[in-house]
């Protein structure tokens, strides 16, 4: 593994560099895509997903005898982890929860903003052999909280034309209200543009490859609101002689096997600890099912000395990581100044995986350093803010001046005369 | 004026379509720019600053002289109203500051989250003959109260290498820490990839003409958030027989003046008030210094008789207008209704322009029907959320098994493992 002493700031530019993604070349294919299903509609749809789903679907809906034997076919053990996760997730979301207040800005001017619900959402959920059912849980939980009236779950079919019972059970349990088997740019495509069988929706949500990748930020230029964009998953670890090395390797591994483009760091302050982590790993790396993934990315990840504290946490703000977990003798140190990072780990029994599942937090979170500019998906997301005023005659005595003056500034007349007409009446 | 009597549904579609924007021709140039900035930084930007500005600059900094020569050629009138909308500006955005509460979601499993500013943000603000120095307040002001460090002003020179006085003096009264004299697709491309004089951002805000609007587009392929995808400005009133004509129409005609593709819709129960309110129009119109532009948009605009009120709402949150104004007899009905839209005025004494300029609400908001997604811009806009959990011993206990389950579901072994090596210790 790659031990780096030290690094100076005129080195962190290649160090905390993410590996480029070439998205260019898949951007003729999403859109050639795009076209076809605003064209043609569910007819492209059924094309490609013959071409890459290997399956012919009349029926993309997800039936009620599908839903009743994924619920049948799932042992109780799973089903009540399930709904632990639920409980925690529900909570957490719930207490973001904010009544509007109003503000009286000037006495007669009263303003204030709610939050209001986005009616209809999509949530794209990956298919493959591992079956991101917990994705399920961290999108459709808060979209069910924040009120939001369709919530349309896409995820693609297997060979069989079947999505595991396990994404099925849980759209069910946290009330996506159509649950469709339709995967990849077909699926964005058909949420976008609307067809008879996909519906149309106004902002979609989570993972996906890099088709779907590509598929998402096109999709926004028709109009299109999405959760964020996305990258590789990430994890960064800020531990010193304090933090337990096996734990600190477990935690490295846990994000390594996510595919062979994850990124790993950990940032320590001796060179000892260091050494004692890379043991751990290997050690732990030959008994894991995914090693060859695990090894691939492990290879790829970064051992950082870094033997001041300031510098070690504008190092992680720079970085921006997805998950960060603070593992120090002073975990106040770097929670306090933690600026750009997606969810954070404090202490030596906070795994990554915990938030991955269970804690109550989000999983959805900004990868490759769209920390510093975006929130992870939260309560808020799923909502919109209007504002409101309420100007008394009063109100507008006291304000109007002030109107009628910035307008003409502007050269705008008609603003000012709006006041004006009114101010005249009132002054009558 | 386009006069339509109770459309059926069927018809909504057409009558609340927003013209097309055909922006496809313009991406090819925006994007030649984009990569001629990128490869030659400021070299670049000053060759598209003398051709589309027509000005050659060497710093595009504004000087601490021109700073001083603003302040001193306002007038005490003109500065006295911008404090005014600062200060009701102010307490608006600094009411929506709020506090993190830590929940436990289970016995020792603490989750939070943090609002932090987003570092460094581009402010975008447009050219021309009217200086729109409100924007700048708009976006300079929750900036600041959000604690942005870096916040960096573009707007394009005019001939003489100049840009507004109102400009200069309003961004330094709000805290921008950079005014550059650059404008168009070349200081968009700038805060995208940064060169020797534009600084890097991490967000861009701000309204503009078309080609900083797919300029803006573009900057999210290279990473960079920006506040909302922007269209023509855009009012809707729905009002009834207890408004006034005359205000109605003043509110229409504001909204006009902005541009000839301004959108300007009535809603109203009855024909008689509509015949009213069109009378009074042309009264107003002919009197406007800026009545060529109106009258092209009061032509496209579109009269509506509805003559239920359960229907009329529909329809308004169909449309999702950036301003409705609301003068009827019932507001709160349709106070409590509406779903989407950016800014609400409520009443007769609450025309769109006190929001443009005073009330304290942002008048940067989603047109084009994005309030079905996007919030107006807000304190939120210039932060991004971090979640923290933080686990004890005994949390990890009460949770562990549950993670255990769900990640082996997934078939992420490494994630299971994390978990289960915490928890063999514990149980020793």
């Amino acid at each position: 593994m790659l031990k780096i002493n030290n690094p100076t700031r005129e080195e962190w530019p290649s160090v905390i560099a993410r590996p480029t993604q070439q998205l260019e070349d898949i951007e003729v294919t999403v859109s050639e895509i795009f076209q076809d299903v605003r064209n043609n509609g569910d007819l492209a749809v059924k094309k490609y997903t013959a071409i890459f789903d290997g399956v012919e679907l009349n029926d993309m809906y997800v039936s009620k005898k599908e839903r009743e034997f994924a619920e049948a076919n799932l042992s109780d053990n799973f089903k009540s982890a399930i709904l632990k996760a639920k409980q925690n997730i529900e909570k957490f979301h719930v207490s973001q929860k904010s009544n509007f207040k109003i503000i009286e800005t000037v006495i007669g001017v009263k303003c204030w903003q709610e939050k209001k619900p986005i009616q209809k959402i999509g949530l794209y959920i990956p298919g493959g052999t591992a079956p991101l059912f917990s994705t399920v849980l961290m999108l459709a939980i808060p979209a069910q909280i924040a009120g939001c009236q369709d919530i349309v779950l896409c995820s693609p079919p297997d060979k069989n034309g079947k999505i595991a019972d396990e994404i099925i059970y849980a759209a069910q349990l946290c009330g996506c209200t159509k649950v469709l088997k339709v995967g990849g740019i077909q699926a964005v495509a058909g949420m976008t543009f609307g067809t008879k069988q996909i519906p149309k929706v106004y902002k979609i949500f989570g993972p996906g490859n890099q088709f779907v990748t590509v598929a998402k930020q096109l999709s926004t230029k028709y109009g299109m609101a999405i959760d964020m964009p996305a990258g590789p998953s990430e994890l960064l670890i800020i531990a010193d002689d304090s933090a337990n090395p096996k734990y600190v390797a477990s935690d490295l591994l846990s994000q390594a096997e996510h595919g062979t483009d994850s990124q790993v760091i950990l940032v320590a302050n001796s060179m000892n600890f260091i050494d004692c982590v890379e043991k751990e790993i290997y050690l732990q790396l030959a008994r894991l099912p995914r090693r060859d993934i695990a090894r691939k990315s492990i290879n790829n990840s970064k051992l950082i000395l870094c033997n001041d504290m300031d510098t070690s946490l504008d190092l992680v703000n720079s970085y921006g990581p997805e998950h960060l977990i603070i593992c120090t003798e002073n975990n106040d140190f770097y929670v306090n100044g933690i600026i750009n990072a997606g969810s954070v780990f404090i202490g030596d029994y906070s795994p990554e995986s915990a938030g991955d599942y269970a804690t109550g937090t989000n999983h959805t979170l900004p990868t490759n350093g769209f920390s510093k500019a975006y929130s992870g998906v939260n309560l808020d997301s799923f909502t919109k803010s209007i504002t409101f005023q309420e100007i008394s005659k009063q109100g507008l005595i006291n304000i109007g001046e002030t109107i009628e003056i910035m307008a003409e500034a502007e050269g705008l007349e008609a603003h000012k005369n709006a006041v004006t007409i009114r101010l005249n009446d009132l002054k009558l």
